[in-house]
């Protein structure tokens, strides 16, 4: 079982901007600090703004930020917004499905999985914060 | 996040054998039950053989039966085999993780997956037998 390599960026964006509050970040160098591609990050970022996440400030001095505190931010929330609303199995293509118990199992499993999730913040996650702008390659 | 193909697979066989307690089955059946490979069951089969969820009797007149009866397979403990030990992010490979907080939470969080899945058995979900038995085609 595997988050998607979507809900993986996404929270390592916010997790970025989440050391960071005091000052706006470049998608460049959030890139460079996970050495992942830039291209990817920025479609996530669009989606972060859109989705209410993160603010983007344009212009020559421009770059993003969160756009509400990180102790605001419910993981189990922000996991639920990017990784949709697909299943956990296959069901729609068995054949068994209209009689099979598995969907109703596992959508409680589910739900006990994202309640935990509600129960810890952006904030809960990045506690370390000189240790993670250590690691991220600039001081916190 | 999705379980693996793998552990959907490997549900769907057992589930056919809970249905079909009183006999013998054979992949082959199976296979066209579910309108599934017949050689990637052959794998997945020859692992439940392994595991000790299915009992393989070989010859002409030979197939495959649950090994235990279907009230005594947990679903909690059959997923947690079939989808191994592989974390729910790419966490080995973030330079963030010495000091990020979301293992941990991630770690929470499939704990009580797995803890909902522990409530059920395959008689559980396989407890509409006839309507099963009728959907993948043999009667139950």
């Amino acid at each position: 079982m595997r988050l998607t390599r979507y809900t993986d960026y996404a929270v390592r964006v916010l997790m970025h901007l989440a050391v960071h509050p005091e000052r706006l970040c470049s998608i460049g160098e959030i890139a460079d600090a996970y050495a992942v591609s830039r291209n990817h990050l920025m479609k996530i970022v669009n989606d972060l703004v859109n989705a209410g996440y993160v603010a983007s400030e344009r212009g020559r001095l421009g770059g993003i930020r969160l756009s509400r505190p990180a102790a605001e931010i419910r993981i189990g929330e922000l996991v639920r917004h990017t990784e949709g609303e697909a299943g956990l199995a296959e069901c729609g293509a068995c054949i068994a499905a209209p009689a099979c118990g598995l969907a109703g199992a596992l959508g409680e499993a589910l739900g006990a999985f994202m309640a935990v999730l509600d129960g810890y913040t952006l904030a809960d996650i990045t506690r370390r914060r000189a240790a993670l702008g250590a690691l991220l390659g600039t001081a916190a």
